[in-house]
């Protein structure tokens, strides 16, 4: 009992932090963007942190858990049912880790994660009422099924050297990315982006909010992460915060430093998306590591980076915040790296992680482009050329977010 | 011991939580409102917190909590004085779930938040001087007085079906509101409100700050909430948790779609209230509720939200941040929910609850119409009509918010 | 293991908590400044968090806590070797606290910290390559050499009475401060701030930011303090979060009421910096202090701010965020009252806190004098004419903070 106590504190404060990296998405999309889609962005991650969690509720939860099942898709019921004492009390004795509640809650703030990661790639050009349709549709229904085949159980819980994604490397931040890919490409990109074959930078309006948003999802991550372990076992909870933040550290500074070698300028955009490398690289194997293994991960991650995101700008993909480089490439490095480093590392690991990789490369690309498709087919999910140069927040809600200061055009 | 350490570690996590809450009024309050105002909206926040916890210190915890008293007014004397065991150290037998110390300083942080409230809803026209009066006053004295006829014990406690306010929907939020609406009648709307009958909008000047100030105020809740079960006993807390999660989800979204359906747009600030509303409405009865219970709790805030912001402005009260409609409407929503909905719902306790909001309607209005009444034909509560042209950093203060930025006159 | 579990736990907070005033220091230092210097404080910031924990998992913690040493240095090797039981396990009776990951993690959190102290006096003239030699200088060697003074068991705590600085008002904040005055000394002034003999104001471009980033401080203080028990016994980590909130209350209250008989204004950055002062103040002793002692070193610093800002724009030192007075000036006076006043207060030990000022002073004073000396006569430490006028942002990063907003010419 006294232990059940302290680990369930440890784990609602950890998904308190993990609830908190919700600003911190917040505030980087918009930091990285312009000021006439502000408005535009808050709502569609308000949006998301709120529905994310009545979905999570009605139908996600019991998706992503459904107890015994077929390994692929199963479904527990609609809503919450707390497993009660034959005094009608909560049953505690449901997890010597967490109570029932603290499960729902921890799992459905990790659940609004995905698509949160979509809307910073998709940002500027995408009608919001199709975006919303997508939310639901994908944080209600694709994440937690996707999620079911690992933390649910599935089959590649079930592989003779099962699939291993400590956090979240694949099963939330690649399961953001691909369709973040996906839509990036169904959308194309944003008007002046690609001008005659040439990058033309869109610079971010607000570089201390982005700034922000980034210190807030590194904090975030003490949760992500440490929640992860699904206990307070105080050695595994306090490896996994020092391999995820000195993963960060490195990816953040290595990200500079090849930005600096190769482009001859300190580029602190770079050196956040470094550090988000670097966190989402860690995430699949931070309890697995040790804190060399978490440098070297990071520091690959922050090479990464710099170059997936130069590859991105040339394939003429346009993702206004990095999401694809940071949340994709870096997802698949850090899943992969848990059969290189650590712990784990072998060549049975090696090929589950592929398997693992590909399979949600499957399921997130088919079922996000079937989504976006029909959207796309039906009521379009690009806003006007007007609404676009005029701003978004002007056209679909009316509102400016910085009425009191004067604004350039662009 | 070992219960009483975890205990004590999750309620100094809940009273940080708490805390923080001061920077999510500060950023909310002055992103709804105009830049010219910013620096006087921080100093009245900045100085609430710090002023609130010398007086609770001073006198406020021994007014809230006096031992046993006729239930109305009971007084433990000046100052804190720890319990101490024979050898002189700290008696951790106070109570199994904190230490005094903890007993204290979460209590204070509650306490600062009700003048925050009143903050708000007077903000761009008030004087400063009267308002600091105002404030120590009603921190002072008026808010632990009346916190004492419930969480002191008092009368609303004895009453044989007891009077239920789990964390503050009345204790906390309506003692704001009261109060909140008293200085709005007697200060009078801001220049250029209502003209010739019609009523115009002002808006708010960062809605970005305003957006990271909810967050962090749904932040902040999880320790309002999650702290009000006064120990981390693992079914109530996470409980706590889930509801107060679920009323802030289901009361945004409700929000924002009757607010769609209302006025076709898609209003962020709408969202943002709602999910207040949906807080402040589930802080009554957090922790007696299932979750079905909460998004209905939360729901029903979501619509009173619209309704309540128009009906203020169509009575011609003006609150720039809507204070009103979220704590004071939503307050009483919420305290006359708990005799509807979860463990308590009943006849008895709903009249327990309605006996509970006039009381402490009572108190409020009336305390605080003397305090302020007598200020208004003293020194005066409202700048000069040049002040407030100008903006009240300028005059208050001799310095602006934003130097380096070229803004509008407005 | 019950209760090293939950040791370990609050321990995990607090190094989250320390993490997060890294934010609270850059909108600090951000908000204080001009905008075309924001990218610039922003990087160093970053570059600082990250290279700081990289720096105390290569070298810093080892030469912190080097065991048995000779009292001035030691080194116990490089990188981390966490200690195993016989099975391989982490060795969980390294400390009935915490873990030995969480140690090396909540004191590399600090570590950095002395060196975000400097970064804010220097703002806005200094050359960032530079800058960055001397963080990893001082992050990676003085602050954890002079640290194991005291805190690794060197001869500030083998006095006879030994020196006492419980969560570091010298260990961390003079330390930062002492590099911060030799610094400030000399790169001189910023173009503009003296002329003619005459103090020219130069106002900090984001108020709402800085004021966040004191509220965010004061939480962060809450695991600066709080962790500094070192344990989540009951008693003493409740008093230090009583002692540490009264004492920010208190400083700033009175910083803001000296202030305001002094220059007649009600000066929202004295509040903060009174708040700030607060907190430096009570750092060294807030475990041995009473609620009263508390307020009153509190009230003592907010006094010593007021003075110490005017005294330091008198000697023509240019400090733009007030770092000198707030780290330097209240971290000695706070060391100091742990002499004076609580448990320990006595001549004796008053003696041993001077002894413990000055080898500080000495330290800190000599060796951040021999690397900035020596940089500044071979790589230069000051940017050019121009670069100064037209901000570093644009020089040193080739890119803007804020490039949507029209902006004054400062």
């Amino acid at each position: 009992m006294e232990l059940l106590t302290t680990n369930n504190v440890w784990m609602m404060i950890c998904t308190a932090l993990v609830f908190f990296m919700h600003l911190g998405f917040s505030l980087l999309e918009i930091g990285l963007t312009r000021q006439k889609n502000t408005l535009n962005i808050l709502f569609k991650n308000i949006f998301i942190i709120t529905i994310g969690l009545l979905l999570y509720c009605l139908v996600g939860f019991n998706l992503m858990y459904p107890g015994e099942f077929n390994g692929v898709l199963g479904f527990a019921g609609f809503g919450l049912e707390a497993p009660l004492t034959s005094t009608g009390a909560l049953d505690l004795t449901y997890n010597s880790g967490y109570t029932y509640w603290t499960d729902f809650l921890f799992q459905g703030m990790f659940a609004a994660t995905a698509a949160t990661i979509v809307s910073g790639a998709v940002a500027e050009r995408i009608k919001i009422g199709p975006f919303m349709v997508f939310v639901i549709l994908y944080v209600g229904l694709v994440y937690p099924i996707a999620g079911s085949w690992k933390w649910g159980g599935g089959f590649l819980q079930t592989l003779e050297t099962p699939f291993y994604d400590f956090a979240g490397s694949t099963l939330v931040h690649s399961v953001g990315g691909w369709a973040a890919l996906v839509a990036v490409c169904l959308l194309g990109a944003r008007i002046g982006k690609f001008k005659d074959g040439k990058i033309q930078a869109i610079p971010g309006h607000n570089i201390p909010l982005a700034t922000a948003g980034v210190l807030i999802l590194w904090l975030g991550w003490f949760g992500f992460n440490g929640g992860s372990v699904l206990s307070a076992d105080p050695a595994i909870t306090s490896l996994t915060l020092v391999t995820t933040c000195l993963a960060a550290a490195s990816g953040g500074v290595v990200a500079a430093l090849v930005n600096a070698l190769k482009f001859k300028n300190l580029d602190l955009t770079m050196f956040l998306n470094g550090i988000l490398g670097g966190l989402v690289g860690i995430t699949a194997g931070a309890d697995q590591m040790g804190p060399t293994d978490a440098i070297i991960i990071g520091a690959v991650a922050g090479i990464i980076i710099v170059f997936a995101v130069s590859l991105i700008d040339r394939l003429e993909l346009d993702d206004p915040v990095g999401a694809i480089a940071v949340h994709l490439v870096c997802g698949i490095w850090g899943t992969l790296a848990v059969g290189i480093f650590g712990n784990l590392a072998g060549g049975a690991q090696f090929v589950s992680q592929l398997i693992g990789v590909v399979s949600y490369a499957v399921i997130c690309i088919v079922s996000s482009f079937i989504i976006l498709f029909v959207l796309k087919k039906t009521v379009g999910i690009r806003v006007s050329e007007r609404e676009e140069i005029e701003g978004l927040d002007a056209h679909e809600h009316g509102m400016a977010a910085y009425p009191d200061f004067r604004l350039n055009d662009n």
